[in-house]
């Protein structure tokens, strides 16, 4: 029996250990997270445990209603220690779980504590981390302590990245980069889209009356995004739906949206698919990365999402097909010669195969003579959010191995809310190990400790500084 | 290598073998089957293995169809021993299907029976078995050898319950419980629908005009089965197809089934959606749980099911998704504080990590001071049916794991015909003993045998008990 | 650690080593490919490792493309051996894929080759094989090399079958027999339908003009496969739609696209629905074996379609459902008395169980007294195409177990274009003898070598003689 969560944590075999020594303290490229750029600006430090784990990790919050904790001790009022507390029971029984495993790289790597938290340790474990907080630990110590290269945050296109400027002035080593997301400039079915527009018209200075006006604003924020180093965007596709339309119905759209007219199914799946449409385009001339998360259902509980508002743990997997659409978006920007770098991330695992597949039919290069011809142009993300664990972490990379290329893949990100998160990164770097180490030790791939170090650490961190860096 | 079958069958580790200690002789709540209630009234005594084992089995009918079986040999007038010898036959080449396990899990523990059956030694077994049937084996020797502390049958609304009253009578010690099982009620399409509301109409004593009428029917049936002991309704959703409706318009459509008109789609799904939130309401307001079934496609083959009627082993999985639907059917039952503790089920294993991340949607408690706040109260049901395997097994609860709390899972049910499938009770606690001591073997949790022997007793006994009994 | 793809690659264990002894030497039924009767009609010789490997195995192609190769490398005019370099360069990075294993085994089973191939070593195997194919390496050399019994090629129900005549007269060995891809006679809406139906119509000598006639013309044709040795058909159902039609309809609809006229979606597949039914019921007549493939999503990137044409890379999972459809079709042949044997295939693995269910129900033998009955009548196919791995392979056999009787199986088909796949099926094999050792080690099946030995060798080989010999 290995010993709990101990030097060699996941790492099976002789093999898998040796290879995890050469990625271990590689640096982490965290390309894709929901950290706020202010807490970083002013370098945040944390009060205490509750607030640094329970603030904001909807994760952590449904295994506490699964586990019949009131709302009251999760997002309400109740004191911080007593939230602590139901915290520590609910994790004890969390056997199997990715949280299990996470809460306790954390409290290894950051605390320097050892001991599995529970209903009888929580007093202990409470105190113990305590003393690290008091000190003042500050969010510039958490990532100089993980080497933390490159954070890339979420960001809204009217931001004005006034924390991103802020951060570049100060002494922070990481460097840190907006992504943009356009998520509220295509959601033109929800209520509050013409007053976006209207915020949008300001901060661009474009008047926005029809399709052509919203583009070039949209245009505009992107190089003011990509001037405040952003390379990068993202997108919540629940799902894609393709419908194309013509700049006339696209403008009649828009002109009944603004004045807040209630639109179609085709009216809103048109306006989405020409806007991702015309922003592919855009991302592919700048050289950007384009991310597409499909796959979730979102607020699915109105009561609970009424009271605590979006990401407060309401989220699950849609089982909806969407490889129709998804195949028409990226042949029509292919076919326009204008398909960026593509991520594709899906919430519903059984989609993990089909994307593999569809991701391989769009890498093709025609440019002859080219030396730097994009590797891994299309393909597949990290295993996300609820995959985001041992079992969805090397289904991702399986599938990825048998139908594409996995010395190709960008690796991990946190796309986290907590700046303990990155110990999620080394979770990654020892599955990924063991999986390879697996396959070597069954004599599947030759013992070339060379090429094999190689994979293991484009993997883990050169891939994706080639890719987003 | 491990011998067939043996002490440690499917125990792979030390520490798996040291957890089923902890639970190999808890009894057992088998909280969801298709036991016949007369049968346990009577105590039942069986003629040959023929008998038992082919009687009623349609997961044996289609192994044996499978190999070249002709129909005569399987449901027809063939002689019991001939029948027998076709099954023997047939077995020997189920190699990993879990017809294999059980077969011999009930060889061994109902009939100290250690022989492998094949063709070979079909004679033997058939005459060994022989010389206990002889000796008159009765149900209620079965049920106390395997320590059946609670039986749930699966009865229709309009059932007189008799046989649940007679087994109360009797000095039968497992307690038995009818399941409320409204698939005549909501089956409005069924050409025999009218004729059921009849029926219903009589022994409700309640004349069904309207919608309010087959309400007030159908709680009063509630309520007669819960003077009975029951506390579990059961829903066979093929799929859910969510379509509201208000009571004018449900009139309308109960006014033309009770004459024979043809309803549309919208009309025969808007009248289960509104049917199925009242009696989950209802359900609610009594502390019932409610189980859902869904992802089945039913009698599939028209000609064999003209000839021997439904579940005779026409039935498979379906592909639709349902997911929008199930979810907008629990956010209405949630958005009216009305939601029961309920178990999703799904027939097709590709909507089981999407039915964990839905269930973890839908357990908030907003009471604040309450202590006895329903655990796991929307859960995944264990592997149903075709995936009540080894496989599908642990698939469903590595699911559960992953994306909910492990530890309050409901646990393992028979869904059998058959006296001897209590056998599938020990099949389930070696298949999660051996994961929970695989997670330990492999340093994922701390060997806390306290902790881990809770867990696992919980979810191979105590939280049943603590959730039906 | 084991030595890098040795004797025992694959066979972790001493069962799944003997096991293997048993079938390694059994002689290849490859049941499905898409060789070319030509170039075994002309006992052809290779001129080089690219024109072998790289001439038109797009799986390749798909790998070089992910790896940033330009397609002038691919499928363009570079110099063959800079295109093989590509591809050493390329599969050096192919960890976990099934492109890695089939690369060396084909090395070492055909070169006697024993380096593993990279940027490094490519020049040297380049040399090594140059020199086995300068000397002439034949098509009949690597069949009979390989004990290849029986190959079913894929053939257009207007070939002339000359080449497989020509085979016939020459002392090629192995016997070659058609299939029967009646594609282009289903596929009403491709432009070119009319024009092949003016073909077919000159080769069967029947005017068509209508549904009676096009059945006729397309049942003589099935007779003239059959007098060549055919006793298979083969059938892509992108996917299945069933949607019935009388005979007038469907003259309605030969009649609109004969004259070049638009197909709405539902006169498209009335007329291939109805199509299928006929070709089923003749399949049936004949005691023909129908392989019915689904869930491709076929050409999707339409510039590299438009230049390169279909078969090149561009195809991948479709994630849409089809279950209903196709039980609706196998009910309607059922229901007739006129389902011939059957093997259904899934691109998306997401439906390889419920295949695997919806097989079950239509096994049944009404007939009594018949000892010759079909065994596994209606079954899955192998992990076809993106499933051609060692994941996928296992996964569909233990869906077969799990739910079907695997000992029925038909086994592996290399469904290739290249006459080095055949090193495929010792793949398969190795695969199956560890899964089937794995059970027994496990405790899960006796260790009765008489019995296993039996199941393996009907897989490998002997189910596969029994159903299409």
């Amino acid at each position: 029996m290995k010993n709990f969560m101990d030097e060699s944590f996941l790492l099976q075999t002789k093999t898998a250990q040796r290879l995890y020594e050469s990625v271990k303290d590689l640096p982490i490229i965290d390309w894709h997270c929901h950290l706020d750029p202010k807490e970083i600006a002013d370098d945040k430090t944390f009060g205490n445990l509750t607030e640094l784990w329970l603030g904001g990790d909807h994760y952590k919050w449904r295994a506490m209603r699964a586990c019949g904790v009131d709302e009251e001790h999760i997002t309400g009022s109740a004191p911080d220690y007593e939230k602590f507390e139901k915290w520590a029971e609910t994790i004890e029984n969390c056997i199997g779980n990715p949280l299990y495993h996470w809460t306790h790289l954390e409290l290894k790597r950051v605390f320097d504590c050892e001991l599995p938290l529970s209903k009888k340790t929580a007093k202990q474990i409470w105190e113990h981390c305590a003393a690290f907080l008091n000190k003042g630990l500050k969010v510039s110590q958490i990532t100089e302590k993980f080497k933390v290269e490159m954070i890339c945050t979420s960001d809204n296109p009217i931001d004005s990245l006034e924390h991103h400027k802020a951060i570049k002035q100060n002494s922070f080593k990481t460097i840190v980069k907006p992504t943009f997301r356009p998520s509220d400039l295509l959601n033109i079915e929800e209520s509050g889209w013409a007053l976006y527009i209207e915020k949008l018209s300001g901060i661009a200075q474009i008047q926005i009356k029809n399709y052509e006006n919203l583009k070039e604003a949209a245009y505009k924020r992107i190089e003011f995004f990509e001037s405040a180093g952003c390379n990068m965007s993202d997108h919540a596709l629940d799902p894609p739906v393709y419908i194309g339309a013509d700049e006339k119905k696209l403008n009649e759209i828009i002109a009944k949206a603004l004045v807040g007219e209630m639109l179609s199914f085709e009216e809103i799946h048109a306006f989405k698919t020409e806007l991702m449409v015309d922003l592919g385009k855009e991302y592919c001339r700048r050289n950007w990365t384009m991310q597409l998360h499909m796959g979730a259902a979102r607020s699915v509980n109105s009561s609970m999402t009424a009271l605590l508002g979006a990401n407060t743990g309401y989220d699950c997997m849609s089982g909806a097909d969407y490889g129709d659409s998804l195949l028409r978006l990226l042949d029509r920007l292919e076919t326009a010669d204008s398909l960026p770098r593509t991520i594709l991330f899906c919430l519903n695992p059984k989609d993990t195969d089909m994307l593999t597949t569809i991701s391989g039919c769009f890498s093709a290069h025609l440019s002859v003579g080219d030396d730097n011809l994009p590797k891994g142009k299309v393909q597949i993300g990290s295993g996300w959010w609820f995959n985001d664990n041992k079992d969805g972490m090397e289904k991702q990379m399986i599938a990825m191995a048998n139908n594409s290329v996995l010395s190709l893949f960008a690796g991990m990100l946190t796309d986290s809310r907590s700046f303990l998160s990155y110990t999620r990164h080394e979770y990654f770097r020892r599955i990924l190990c063991n999986l390879v180490g697996n396959w070597v030790e069954n004599g599947e791939y030759p013992a070339d400790f060379e090429k094999l170090e190689e994979i293991v650490k484009n993997i883990s961190y050169y891939n994706a500084r080639g890719y987003f860096c």
